[in-house]
């Protein structure tokens, strides 16, 4: 951890990846190194008003750009990388929403194929302040504006998958990916099974907010400089992807259907709540069914997204997750000037 | 509302009912009536000890018993039933859960049928301190003791179905019965459909907690004593259930696979908020993608339960659900001291 | 089995049944007796041309009319219904089928909610040949026609379902109801667990043809004059319905979404396989899963139906399900006449 | 077409894929070619007898080994390739089945994941009589011995696919993959669009038989020498994939939950019929819904397959799908003296 150093990286326009897993890196960074990243929006910043509908600006398959692979040394199957959003700031002053053509949960979709047309195609510009902290609605038939908090995240997030894949920057799995969750917001750790050497770590697709499920398909989309710090997790395998906060930890499902989804978040946590606290099975899932919480990121993408999240304060005392590494990484966030100050 | 009465009912052993629909009324109400309702826990109070397991000490399908039908005075097919829950309370001081032969959310079931043996059936009993406001959680294999909130919410309250339906107390559906979400807790407004002459509204199976999803399939079970205030909207048909509380409007769908309870959700909610406000349509399905919440009710139980929920603030003033109904119905139940308070 | 009587049953128009429970018997039919009865079609008779909109000349919920229930002595719960099929035989020279808004696979639904308008609601009328048993298909934009096999089947068998519940006779369920597969035709033995005193049964809504899934939600509909042979198998209690041919024995998944279907189905015919042959379950898994079928039934009703089917002649002999009912039932429907003739 | 070529191909033990994309060509073939390739079975041929379990003998990612892939000339995104299968042979006299932990559809799997312990891991290792074609099924706990029909299929067949993706041969998708459908036998003609340069087209996991849904996760396993004639069709630009027969065509759709699959299949279906044949889009929809058949081919893999089948001799004629490509590679293959003989 000692030598810590910052690395900054901004994609030149065509750097951008658009796969998990078949990528050379870009870089490489090792446990401890504060890694400070652009990203661009899931239109690759070519949806800038009204007129620029995404089915005509964009070119498929080249949506939901993301930064990297970095590679990670040291970083080999078997292991867990353990990756704290220090910061996640807007880099402009606006975001942007959209229908998109037989995409999100109030639509016919390409596999909820239906013989109806697709709903209109609409552009929605949002205003962002950064000192205010809000994000502006401004309505597209009537003249409503309000303001909602900005709540940035980062919706894409992932490493290589195992068994030789490469998967599209859209899907969420096991590997991470397009997760599209608000609670991957600044002051979170991310864990994520190592599945290759060098893990190739990759991220993208922020948002300054996003309600839950992204209904339409489309968070309030936004570029931005993302500050993480990473660690290495020697010898702990890991399955699906978890979460840290202060506060919670958290596993996170991908799958359809939603109750799959579901399924897999509560059967992960339920077995990280008993190896964590010694709680047998049983106990950890009476425990989870009573005190747990399920937030459901996405409803749209190819695989739809829930959390399973539990109280660490409701946990027997004192059982740190993976030997305190988010409190540790939270702290060097802090160290230098980019901790979320919660 | 003037000359509002009080009505108390306690049901007899052989008075609860196990369905929606199909019953004769135990009493009448009328509009801005203050009903006190005793409800028993879902196992019909048989479970009180660790080797009471429910599938032997129960009878199918005397399971989820209601407290009513109450007959509702001018409720007509067409109109919309306000039901504000003005308080919940433990009728006694403990509280029980289980696990159940293929019933909750890890588990196969009946209709995620597979060749696996049950997990094994199980009783936690629950301490409840209203003073203090906890739930006792006590682990069964080890020692570990935590106090959750307690959170009083009623699990399952419904009218009769239309189409000359009468349906299991277990089931939520459009007509409500057991929608199993912690929002229907004090302080909340309730808007049901009218599909029958006189509403036949029941109500039972109390939870001094559950987490969402209710991954088990059991919450904390308790008894309870309910005060609820009424009052019909007249010429207000509903299709799916509504929620109202102090700063939110939330509609709620329930349906299998889980993805389609959302999509009813926000169906409702997108229309709802439309209605409400004058946004377009395609303006309420953005602002709800980008500042709507999706609470997860159950998991397990016929039909899962999801709510579509958004904060009235950011909505344009000054449009108020069913002509104000939910604040006059908590004023109402301030003024008989049994408002929640908040 | 002497003494067996005839029973002619043609409701009168204010005499035909919405749900499966919740209604008194129309007659009383004994173990061996013919029953002969007219069905309506699935619109009540009221569609009998390009003009009548299904939604406009149909009244929620007078949909899916059932002839019955029938009283059938000495059936009681635990027990098991035998029902062959003995000749379903189209009573008019005309058929009907339709779109319906919101209503079948390729459309977003009531439940599968989208913010997209229907599919134009079309009426396609069918001529019937029963002595070159053909259905002829006329296209409405062109000028294709097409002759289809005639294949009449009942869409539509029931008993009261337990639980003291009644239910729609659009839905299919463990109770039978709206199965919705063509493997309901003249022939077929069918069991349905009874629930009630009397078991109450009904049937209705034939199809003189319909592809596996019922994709647009409305077969090839038909009133007809359908002859069944009952039997009660006492002290057989059963889940969920199943369904034997001269070469088959099946069992009968509902429920959403598909795959819980399909579960259900095939859980149902590796316990049956087992049970029957002395098979072990896991070679009883095996064997079904490479030498059975699984047609599906409707994939639009409120429960989708998938049946699990496997050829008698693999199974170890001379196992006959239900000591034989199926092949002495046919029997008697030789005898009297109305064999299907296979 | 005139100087058709035959590549013979036999991949060394390390020459086997186990994705589709990401991977150099082993061979090219040109339009016309009768291309002869050994295939593996699923287990890599390391299962031999009943104490080789799946799980210890095979080491993940390398299950369900194919062969290829085989770069096509003239192939380029937009374009169709027509893979006619000539003939489908086993190469041993054996096959081998199992169970496998959490996979299958009658047990919980990593994504309907519950807290229960696996069914028990097990293998059945049948006798193939390809002279009397027969495949002798042997029970394990008693003494049932039963012949099914020998009817082999090649169970993994497809291209790269689009994106840039790479996806495990464990997958069915739109670019083909582990389909497993019985209705890829001899005889059959696939359609498969084209996505990248040279196509990549790669086959393997032959089935000497299986049940629709391949219930337990695993067909009757074994390698074959399988025989094909390729075909690109130029500025054929297609979605999902597509099979023709002498008698059918069918489209297929692969998706979770099934439902979708039942969706995706049918809604290409009925866009296909309505280009052969000219009819209206609604009036496609009613044929398919009333003469279609909806054969289920995997309810276990990673997505779900079902097809949606509809006779050609009910469609207008004289559409021949693709120009009369299926007939005239029938044609070659009778030719080459590797036809179906159907």
């Amino acid at each position: 951890m000692t030598g810590m150093e910052k690395i900054t990286y901004r994609p030149a326009r065509d750097e951008f990846a658009y796969t998990f897993g078949g990528r050379m890196p870009v870089a490489h960074v090792r446990s401890g190194d504060v890694l400070e990243v652009f990203t661009e929006d899931c239109f690759g910043g070519l949806v800038r008003g009204p007129g620029d509908l995404p089915s005509q600006v964009c070119r498929m398959p080249y949506l939901n750009p993301v930064s990297g692979p970095f590679f990670v040394e040291d970083a080999e199957p078997g292991d867990t990388l353990a990756i704290h959003l220090a910061s996640i700031m807007p880099a402009r002053d606006w975001g942007v929403s959209s229908t998109f053509p037989h995409f999100g949960a109030l639509t016919s979709t390409s596999h909820t194929a239906t013989l109806q047309p697709p709903l209109q195609e609409r552009v929605w510009m949002y205003g962002i302040d950064r000192q205010a902290g809000t994000v502006r609605f401004q309505a597209t038939d009537t003249d409503h504006t309000v303001d909602l908090p900005l709540d940035p995240m980062i919706g894409t997030i992932g490493v290589a998958p195992g068994g030789m894949e490469a998967r599209s920057t859209v899907v969420p799995d096991i590997h991470g990916g397009n997760l599209d969750t608000p609670h991957l917001r600044a002051g979170s750790t991310l864990y994520l099974g190592v599945n290759v050497h060098g893990a190739m770590l990759a991220l993208g697709d922020g948002h300054a907010c996003q309600g839950e499920g992204e209904a339409c398909g489309v968070g309030v989309e936004i570029a931005t400089t993302t500050t993480l710090i990473i660690e290495v997790i020697k010898g702990a395998p890991m399955v699906w992807p978890r979460l840290e906060t202060n506060t919670s930890i958290m596993s996170i499902g991908c799958a359809r259907p939603l109750e799959d989804a579901y399924r897999i978040a509560h059967h992960d946590l339920v077995g990280w709540v008993s190896t964590l606290t010694g709680l047998g099975t049983l106990d950890a899932y009476q425990l989870v069914s009573q005190a747990g919480r399920a937030p459901i990121g996405n409803v749209c993408d190819p695989n739809y997204t829930i959390l399973a999240a539990v109280d660490k304060a409701l946990l027997p005392a004192p059982a740190a997750a993976y030997d305190g590494v988010h409190a540790r990484l939270r702290q060097s966030a802090a160290g230098c000037g980019r901790g979320d100050g919660r």
